[in-house]
């Protein structure tokens, strides 16, 4: 059990420095009545507080600072290093980035730093250190904000020198880099470091999505991972040296596909993350992102953003309707969530936010729908106390979620141009979710012994280490699903030669001779042992038996009659290899015979289409149960009787839910 | 009553010295039996006239305008400075435009001048000032034509520069800069001109349609704008001083976005415009398009440029079908034009518009359909003579329209991306021309006492001075409507704080708490008072009643039985708000109840889908009669036993109208 | 009779640089096992034969060779300049190809080399030297392949430069140029040479597709297509020079657009090309590009590639169907394919072809269902022998195919942006393929009088001569089948003045005095003499007859009862006039008029779905029978009692075919 904050810290982000000071003082009477309790602020200040190369600012942050710790708020610390001044740009160039196509850019919007640049290293590392100085010691100051949604890309001078050296170091020699990238392919092979020059729209991208060395493709985002996790570990070290102890963290994205987050959360004392599903994401796929953001470092995390009504870059902003923000809120604590914060505080009058909701709208009230659903739920926290803080996820099922696999993936040219890796994951996620079955979400290289069953689909690339550890999992009783279009690659995306599914064919006791692919109109059917049938789409292994037994045939197509998903044992353990993209009922039918058969069982015996989620703490096991459903729901028989924390109240067997509504239930452990 | 020409001019693009001199003689015999008497010549001669930089060469010219004269043409002389000479790129590689995302371009196309090149402007103001020097005192030049079709834009360092000085100007301080464009938000703040750089795909431009500053980017379309405009202006300075009374105009192009057509018209004698509707185009947004050129100056203006037959340029280039031509030409006319012109003459035989329309076709001869079609409306134009020159279109109604807010409104990061400022106002535009109801397109700061009722769509932009306006145009009696996404954010961009519609909120007796998005798969539905049911989609606004009653309530989401259209009386007069896009008919039950109370009558009392437009001219009323939908359709009472001043036919209550038909009849006005 | 080959090639790519030593004597094993006998090898291996500017290291090359040598297989030797070395595009930046938006490229992908860049050229030339100079004494070198799928094009200033020198070698003089571009138009004269820029998006090019100067753009395709022939022409010279008998090809790539393959076919020796059908591509358009890279020379041709299962770059890449591979394969040789080659041998491990189909798989053993088929396809063609090497497909129809009017028709602007050359060709094509009637594709300077029929649609642009040829045909009895949007300009893309269709109006009978255009959602109705009825699309011309009789009439639109289809008797001949595009089946009714009156036979009287084709040596006649439809068929009668050469059965009235089932008869001529 790891407790990071003494309280449910509620709040969000606080611009102050927007505005003048008479509107300070209503924000503080405000935030009072909606039971706010924490601030995120200069997130954006760095213009600011350091109006030229050598002045720094610190009178208004200095004010901010005193003013919330007067109200005794726990302040989330940014340093503001995600935008850079404008002189900076105008005095040294070289700070902005080159963007895919090869142009460089120049001052604007934010996010715009070029993580090589030694200038801006420079200056944002020098940022950090002077903050922490001076406000390190608060003790309101509750967590340091590194930067702001690390993300993109660049492509300059300097990253390609960058690339060259990160290069170096990983392969050693031309000859190992030669080999790794297959570069004898189309006579790519290189002399001399110097040669090598980033892939972009000017050398190997053919687009954006698409490459024509995909080895070289990984391996620049690897580096440009790891540049931009080197531009936080420097702003971090620059904190600690002056700040020992507050926990330091850089607010995440789910599954945002530049950065390998599983890398960075080692680096980070606790997982932050911003939750903006739009208008049409199903609840399934925001469940996945928290469990995503919890499995990082397999702990608690902050919510650092969402919106209290309305969004306000997507496409269709449609408003959050009346309890859903409260439901929301309820679910992303159900899956690990010991913070709850907003963007933002007080909406901008100007620029291109200002559409995005606030617990202050531009009306400037109190006297708005918006205001009392966040006081509501202010008052509500404030009675959970701290109860929850620090409290488990406990899951018999791993979904594995691997940034390698999610590049390499969707860099392959052919099969099948949508096999897109989130889709595949959130398949498979939406099953459990929706039996209530508590799934973690891990990487790699995690501890596979914890589980009852290790999903892991789309298992493209097979980095060193994995088969043994899939195999002594297996070996000693452990379950595995896997399927179409894994175990095809080693790290640098060169085929693992001998037969798909390569490393994974002696567990899966298959050898997958050829992968068709369907186009769009297409499909396939196939049955079911116990004669019920399906359909199936995308791609079609076309397979083997090496020792498995088929639980479903193909009936269409040349292929028809062989197998389609299948069954190994292996060791005390068994494998289930799924050869083709199933409808989600088909899917379904595969995992229930897993479950059953891995003895895996949901939060509550009862079927219900409720969200149903467990976190336990000491003895104590904690219910959220959510309709995040359209339609009234009857409650759940094992908890008639009980109390709903949240209000007090008895639940009864007449009780039911309404859409948005929650209870909050709390039992021993058994 | 402004009469600018002697006689109706017909005519158009002519081109000869893209021929042989035979063909010169030809085109005068054709032109003579299609009875043009107007030819716009020079459009895009420059590289012909000044074939280096210290050279001119008029020889051509001179033998083109000694011809048209010897006819009696009347000359549209155009300066030729829309397309520059290739030399001039060479020499001067400044004087191309860089593009939106940042490329310097080379010699190509035309519209290709950067605006705020010196060299540009020099060579172009000696260039109008050698052609008014010369031909300025022919008194068969009827009119100047400088330049052609403005438009497009320049992100070169030449305009960055002037941009600079145009904010300078415009703010004084960079305090007031930072402020206008809240550059507080994501840490913009600048300390000084020279780091502020152009709003492109390089810097603040998301796309070319989004912008992380609006208020930047709006401002740098007025910077635009205006660069342009200076260009006209100089031009027109330069031939006055030669030539101190022929009317000096350019062509525009409807609601083309990028120029602020009504500050343009200001520096304008006449305004001139090029017209062509698509084959899918509405007749109602043809006819706005004209009301709007009609209102630029409140004038009737010259077709500068129509096809007699059949576009290139579009995707999919129909033919006008036998009498379409004709009866667009009236509908024009009806919408006050002075002048039919036609691009072109004769058709090029070569380079991109050979498969443009012309009066005489590839086939050279009047025996063509379109020839013919040409020459009857030649015909009864000389019979119609000059009456109608210079008659007023009379309107109780006037629809706002503001390039400011259409350039904000399309700038806006949410609520839905969907919002287009030209199709709002045209959905209630079209109410009017169904109804035969006539209209004024107005600008924001129009004298609205002249209206029974004004109307206002997504008055997103509330400018200074605009709610005085408005108030005192209510007070006094005046009926105002209005409705979503109005009244929000002031010249910059900034939201007026308070609630929403800001400054239009004790005008419309409301309050808007939240506006909901819909995505094109939702709508909501809403009930009128009456019990009469409709849709609304795209937008909801939740509005509050202060003071307003409502006249629809919404019947469906969460805000069901909240209201969806309110009207207020506000001193002597009445606002009606529109909070939701109804559908077209749902909308039309809302403007008969304002039209009703407002007491706006149409042309005449009968109900007809035909076209009836009124222009009056001393105390004569003409009633252009014209049927524009696929029908045949009777005629109305009220113009049984009166003339046909085109055929001179009496209309008999056994008369009908095909479709494209069309009459003229004239009245004494009551 | 031309054989080029002492045997069919059976083989293709590979790549044995790739692999270790230890996977060549694999390779060597299973290539036997298949009934290999050909390799194509060093396509891309110039990196590694050149490791710097000095240097050359040909021993791996050599071991190649001598094994491929020692098995006696027919070595396809290519000269591996389409990939050029990294350390090329370091030292000499040149090399690199400039795009259409002016981006100057770096190291990158493949066909990567400015076709205009002296150091290109010089290190090309100089490879290919030295190269024949080792190897082209060497018996077991059969064929040289230079180079690989020439396309793409440069935007640099070493082109800018070479396509001024092209332009007054073409012109001789700026006023030619002038007059043949129509730069008065736009006022685009130019006075100099050098102020000439390239035709992309910063000056020209509207888009990639469309141009405001049809004319420039024209001459910068051929100039383009000029440039890389020229590349090939030094290569072919540099070879000769030490090589004086061996065949010598370059891959092509059916109708890719951006190469004149007619005048590219003139330079040689064979024609060679790689067939990539999608999993949608019609059969009737695979066989129609057979036709045509048959055409080019009028000669058997190579396929140099197809794959064997499966593609990687397609969106959708489905494995081919059992019997598929060899279905196809034997279509190519119906068509005239005198070698079958596959890409490739082995499957690459990495890179971005690693899911392109190979006869050995990543599996790499013979146990698989693709080399099960690739060995009895090897088996199959070893049987047949020499026997039909060097065969004729007698064709008594020629379909008119032409780059200059693909190029042109494709940058018209209007009337109809869905106008697409390779379409228009097809649907002819289509026509005569399900009728099983032979087809030549043939030049625009064709000799016609081999003919019965000539099919020429959309033969817009006409070239000096070809009226003179098309009314000497017609006139000495041919017939000839055109449409619309042709005749309409010369080899400048200016109008042919006068009337549409201009140099085929007299030869036509008509006058086409409009062309309207359609879109998607629209169509026009047709009568055809006999009374039925048929739809159309597109584009409709308006005619008028001038002495041809009308054999179908609009019977929509306001030309309703007008002609849509003509007829016209021109000396001993006719010519067929198609004005607008029919719908297959009503495009079927004319040209069944045209088959009976030009008295044009199939290859067998009998109507059958399948494909039947008939290749001719010496007194012999070759049918293949092939199934390329889903369904089984029976056999045409004309077959029983004949033996299938393929299988030795003799095929009897009993005798079916499933899909993708093939039958070759020989039978005596008669």
């Amino acid at each position: 059990m790891k407790k990071t904050f003494k309280r449910i810290l509620y709040g969000g982000d606080y611009n102050p420095n927007q505005w003048p000071r008479e509107v300070w003082n209503e924000d503080i009477r405000l935030f009072r009545k909606a039971g706010i309790n924490s601030a995120t602020i200069n997130v954006f200040s760095w213009a600011k507080i350091q109006p030229s190369e050598n002045e720094y600012y610190f009178d208004e942050l200095d004010e901010i600072i005193e003013m919330l710790s007067r109200e005794n708020y726990d302040i989330v610390l940014a340093t503001s290093t995600a935008a850079l001044p404008a002189w900076m740009f105008k005095k040294y160039p070289e700070v902005a980035r080159t963007d895919f196509d090869g142009h460089h850019h120049k001052f604007g919007q934010r996010h715009n730093a070029c993580p090589n640049s030694p200038i801006y290293q420079k200056f944002a590392g020098r940022l950090a250190e002077k903050l922490a100085e001076r406000y390190g010691s608060n003790e309101h100051v509750t967590c340091w904000h590194v930067n702001n949604e690390y993300g993109g890309e660049c492509f300059c001078e300097n990253c390609e020198k960058a690339f060259r050296v990160w290069l170096k170091d990983k392969y050693k020699t031309i000859e190992a880099l030669n080999q790794a990238w297959n570069l004898e392919f189309w006579g790519h092979t290189v002399y001399d470091w110097d040669e090598i020059v980033l892939p972009n729209a000017l050398s190997e991208g053919i687009d954006y999505e698409r490459t024509a060395f995909a080895g070289m493709s990984i391996d620049y985002r690897r580096f440009n991972s790891d540049s931009m996790l080197n531009n936080f570990k420097m702003e971090r070290d620059a904190i600690r040296s002056f700040d020992p102890h507050t926990p330091i963290t850089t607010n995440l994205m789910g599954t945002y596909k530049n950065l390998d987050y599983f890398k960075w959360a080692k680096e980070m004392d606790i997982v932050s993350w911003d939750s903006y599903p739009a208008y049409d994401t199903p609840w399934s796929m925001v469940a996945m992102r928290h469990d995503l953001m919890r499995g990082l470092k397999g702990q608690p995390f902050m919510l650092m953003e969402q919106t209290p009504s309305q969004q306000n870059w997507q496409p269709y902003n449609s408003l959050k309707k009346p309890g859903q923000m409260r439901a929301q809120s309820y679910q992303t604590m159900a899956h690990g969530a010991d913070t709850i914060q907003f963007f933002q505080l007080r909406r901008s009058a100007g620029a291109c936010e200002k559409f995005h909701g606030a617990v202050i709208e531009h009306a400037g009230t109190e006297n708005t729908r918006v205001f009392r659903e966040v006081s509501r739920l202010g008052e509500e926290l404030k009675t959970l106390g701290d109860r929850l803080l620090g409290a488990e996820n406990p899951a018999q099922v791993g979904i594995l979620f691997d940034w390698d696999n999610y590049w390499s993936l969707e860099y392959t040219s052919g099969p099948n141009k949508d096999l897109k890796y989130v889709d595949q994951i959130h398949q498979y996620y939406r099953y459990f979710y929706e039996k209530n079955i508590p799934v973690d979400m891990i990487p790699a290289d995690a501890d596979f012994s914890k589980y009852k069953a290790v999903i892991a689909p789309v298992l493209y690339m097979m980095k060193d280490g994995m088969q043994q550890a899939l195999e002594d999992y297996v070996k000693n009783g452990g379950t595995l699903v896997t399927g179409f279009m894994s175990g095809i690659v080693d790290q640098s995306d060169n085929v693992h030669l001998g037969g798909y599914p390569g490393p994974l064919r002696e567990l899966a006791g298959i050898w997958v001779e050829e992968i068709d692919a369907l186009a769009p109109e297409q499909s396939n059917t196939l049955r079911f042992t116990d004669g019920t049938e399906g359909v199936c789409r995308l791609l079609c292994d076309i397979i083997h038996l090496e020792g498995a037994v088929s639980i479903a045939d193909y009936t269409s197509n040349f292929y028809a009659a062989s197998p389609a998903v299948t069954k190994n044992s292996f060791g005390q353990g068994t494998v289930y290899y799924v050869g083709t993209q199933l409808e989600q009922n088909a899917l379904g039918k595969v995992l229930n015979l897993v479950m059953a058969s891995a003895d895996v069982k949901p939060v509550i015996d009862e079927t219900t289409k409720l969200e149903i989620t467990c976190r336990t703490i000491s003895n104590q096991c904690y219910y959220f149960i959510i309709n995040l459903t359209g339609e009234t729901l009857s409650i759940p028989h094992i908890f008639t009787g009980k109390e709903d924390i949240l209000t007090g109240n008895v639940l009864t067997s007449q009780t039911t839910f309404a859409p948005y509504d929650v209870a909050l239930v709390c039992e021993e452990k058994k």
